[in-house]
């Protein structure tokens, strides 16, 4: 093939993008380089300063460059309400239902102990700690796979023991789905519809 | 909306890149963030060193951060045929055919007069010159298109003026398509087909 080294790598690099194959690769290159460079420096300057400086929120741990998230930090927000997510994405599907004015907590994953990932790596802990300030009522808002079940399932023991009210939004979510892709009118009607359990 | 800035600005920058809406960018953001930051770093690396470096070779204008690109610095292709595209991804689409061992002109588009786009901005003078030296067949792949018609016919006079043999790709590519996108097969035949204009 006739690509020089550095249209070689940047094909390669922009492989690291979900859904990105080797034709789209391709495409992006010669794109950028034939009609958009200043996109591209604009690119590569916004991820740099991302990946740098972007981390946790100290207290819901979504993604922020601030230590408080513009959630956390916000004085319109429920304090009595938290909604435990598996994902940053999973916080955005929910605020843009427009449903829910409470805080987050976002585990980063669901319980899968065959992958290692324990209480621990999704953060219980923390979880539980967070619910003893003043929350009346934690909503479980896992994704509705098996996993994500299992997960609400078991935080949902410990929270009760711990005497928190808890929930879980209704089975409007369609099974075996994925949070981030359900609509926003579907999340209004799981929230709404959400049961104490 | 509960992006921070930083995320907002990687959203936006990612939608530079063709075929990407809100949506993706949202997604490719979040992955990268969460679980490929090397892979963001590397592709951040990738675009500066490509757009501050990748240059246009001297010899068949594709791109190149070499001054002569690894196709006109060969020794092992044809010297006597030249094909002339429409852009970079087209040599590919050709080299890919594996029916083609000459060398390339590269255009970087079509005759558009009202866009501005005249024989300057296509370089035709440079085609010109370039034909002199020893090209005997000039094997013109511009786009099926109308305005990829219109430039082949343009050109093919001013070679055939000059007394430089001038071939069109025969109509094995789909009319209306785009030369990028036509798989190596047809354009075999297309090369195969081609006849005297
Ligand atoms: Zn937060
Ligand atoms: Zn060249």
């Amino acid at each position: 093939m006739s690509y020089t080294p550095l249209l070689q790598q940047l094909i390669e690099a922009l492989r690291c993008l979900p859904g990105v194959g080797p034709k789209s690769a391709q495409r992006m290159t010669f794109h950028l380089l034939e009609r958009d460079p200043e996109g591209a420096l604009r690119l590569a300057k916004a991820l740099t300063e991302a990946v740098e400086r972007v981390g946790r929120c100290d207290s819901c741990r979504t993604l922020s460059e601030a230590p408080l998230c513009p959630l956390c930090a916000s004085q319109r927000r429920d304090r009595r309400l938290l909604c435990v997510v598996e994902t940053p994405a999973d916080v955005l599907a929910v605020e843009q239902s427009g449903a829910y004015a409470g805080l987050y907590f976002v585990l980063g994953g669901h319980l899968s102990p065959l992958d290692g990932i324990g209480p621990e790596e999704i953060g219980v802990d923390a979880l539980l700690a967070r619910a003893r300030e003043g929350v009346e009522e934690v909503i479980l808002a896992t994704n509705p796979t098996v996993e994500g079940e299992a997960t609400a399932h078991y935080i949902g023991e410990l929270l009760r023991e711990q005497g928190v009210g808890v929930s879980r939004i209704a089975h409007g979510v369609p099974l075996g789905g994925e949070l981030e892709y359900v609509d926003g009118s579907t999340l209004t009607r799981a929230l709404a519809g959400r049961k104490p359990i």
